[in-house]
């Protein structure tokens, strides 16, 4: 195997791909990166067990040659060092030359690197091919998708299937759910397919993936048994699925609301920052008065001390009411919504309540109160 | 006690103060900050037992007031809890107002705390009074002095004293000097005083006290026998001392050079950084080989593979020589030197060498090499 490669792309690809590798690989073959140059150009391979990202380097790039003075064949070699020298060369061009299948000579006219490195075979199986039931979401819409709902995703496992972000896709909807038992977040967009089908993927590698397509317009999502298949341009990452049929939690979500509360998101948030200065970490319980003539945060903290806050500008709609409910959930709700105002619509004072944003209802976020105050 | 007090004005002496409490306080009542209102104004007060803050917030400055509406006297309030109130409210002024000993009422116009609070008797006794012998230096040069020698200060304490920087003040230049056994860096700066006196102040309260005068063009000094006193406008810092003679290390300095390389320092710098790659963790070791016709580092790793390195612009005077050089050692240096050039000198490949600006003689770094190659 031999070529000489343009540095920036070779650079970007073992970025990408390096997205995979973590520092607490199950395996150390999984410390590499497999290099292999095909017809396509070179693919540059990296892995952890859940996800596993793919990105080619083509020979050329519009009418620029990007590899050159090639011979085809694939290696392994530490993902790290291999990236780091990369990074650091200054070089335009890399040459590449695998010596004996054990050394990999990388070079540019000042830097000279002889890399140990291990034979392709080594590498375990990765199957990285568009089979199953394949449609086409924007990059935008995805990555609303994940980032309005992966922190709403269990963090840890103990029921495994809470840790996935469940995606559905029926009547041209692609909806996205996760839970972590204390609050459920919920994300919906278009999509141009007739498909019906519905996944579940690992919160955490929805987040890796929503990283690695800076500049498309359009990610391909294609389903099967085993795994889910992303795919842009040069780039293919697959993540595996967690079996298991997601928990239904539409019968959870209230219909009629008799309290509605109205306010601006960065005022509230600011307030609730402010009165959680004395938040207690166990369960980060605030209070919340509402009234038709003020609305107030407030806080007690034995050891502390206490806070209270009045909100300013809100509109209310319900009798004067009093709920317990956890800062930090409804301060990531707020947050996940990313909408100047936001509503917080609740039936009882003990049964879950919703935040939301008013002119916006693709997404909504359901939080159980607390009961302590 | 009570107060109105501009809340910028107040945020920012808690903020200093803040700088010298420690999440891991020796003692739970020093995670308290001190306020105590007298004649000067709002003395706000901060210790860890190493350094103390004491920044007094005045009641005019010009003629804007500051504080209003008071009554003297002296509390302690949590440092965090107070620190944060203060810079999360919105109003431009704060009213504080303790209540029987017990509780402090903070509050603008849309925030209410009260927090519990302590008795300032319970305070350790702090003197803060500059006596002993005091100097005046300009802030700059008390930064470089601090900043050039910190990194070679011991950062765990074996010998205590190799965790300090000695200050000596002689023939009006003051002279930092700090070593970690495999490295000595020196710093010397003019100062306006006949005074002569030699002290050890813990490298870390220095990089700490060094980031908190900001704004400040000279700092007085004052040592006496068990601290040293910082001070300028509004803000006092003292440090103890670390009691003991520090190690001469004049003699350690060699004078005669038989090998002299001249290199940009950024150049030499990047090249490190391309070799250090494949570098060992256990004692950072590469190879500087030294010529008329080329310099060269170069590196092994018997795990990882091996890398050499062209320096294109130098200038040397000697013979051909090789010298294992510990790579951080040598960065650090560079680093701290912030000159466009460097010179490294060494008078044989055993002996500890020298790096230093050719255009500056007031930072030397001395260096042990390694002797594995």
């Amino acid at each position: 195997m031999r070529l000489n490669i343009d540095r920036n792309q070779f650079l970007k690809a073992l970025l990408s791909a390096s997205k995979a590798i973590s520092s607490k690989n199950p395996m150390p073959i999984l410390d590499n990166v497999k290099l292999d140059l095909t017809e396509k150009g070179l693919e540059v391979t990296g892995t952890n067990g859940e996800i596993t990202v793919r990105s080619t380097v083509p020979y050329m790039i519009g009418d620029k040659p990007i590899i050159t003075n090639y011979q085809q064949g694939a290696t392994l070699v530490n993902a790290y060092t291999l990236t780091e020298g990369a990074r650091k060369m200054e070089g335009e061009t890399i040459s590449f030359d695998v010596i004996d299948n054990s050394v990999a000579k990388i070079g540019d006219n000042r830097t000279g690197y002889k890399l140990n490195c291990i034979s392709a075979d080594e590498y375990p199986d990765i199957v990285l091919e568009a089979v199953g039931k394949t449609f086409t979401v924007k990059r935008g819409d995805f990555v609303s998708l994940v980032e309005q709902c992966a922190h709403a995703a269990a963090k840890t496992a103990q029921d495994a299937i809470l840790t996935a972000i469940n995606l559905t896709l029926r009547d041209g909807t692609l909806s996205a759910i996760a839970t972590d038992s204390a609050r459920v977040a919920t994300k919906k967009v278009k999509v141009d397919s007739e498909l019906d089908l519905t996944v579940n993927v690992p919160a955490k590698s929805l987040l890796d993936i929503a990283g690695l397509f800076e500049g498309a317009k359009t990610i391909d999502i294609s389903i099967s048994d085993k795994q889910a298949l992303f795919s842009f341009d040069n780039t293919v990452v697959s993540s595996r699925l967690i079996p298991g049929t997601y928990p239904n939690l539409s019968a959870a979500f209230p219909k009629v609301f008799n309290y509605i509360l109205q306010v601006n998101s960065q005022e509230f948030l600011s307030a609730i920052e402010r009165v959680s200065v004395l938040s207690n970490a166990r369960d980060n319980a605030i209070k919340l008065l509402m009234s038709d003539e003020k609305i107030e945060l407030s806080i007690k903290n034995r050891e502390k001390g206490s806070a209270n806050e009045e909100i300013n500008n809100f509109r209310y709609t319900g009798e004067r009411m009093e709920v317990a409910i956890n800062s930090l959930l409804v301060s990531d709700a707020i947050k996940a919504l990313r909408s100047e105002d936001i509503e917080l619509c609740f039936q009882t004072e003990s049964r879950p309540f919703i935040v939301r944003s008013p002119s916006d209802d693709s997404s909504v976020e359901l939080i159980t109160p607390l009961h302590v105050y």
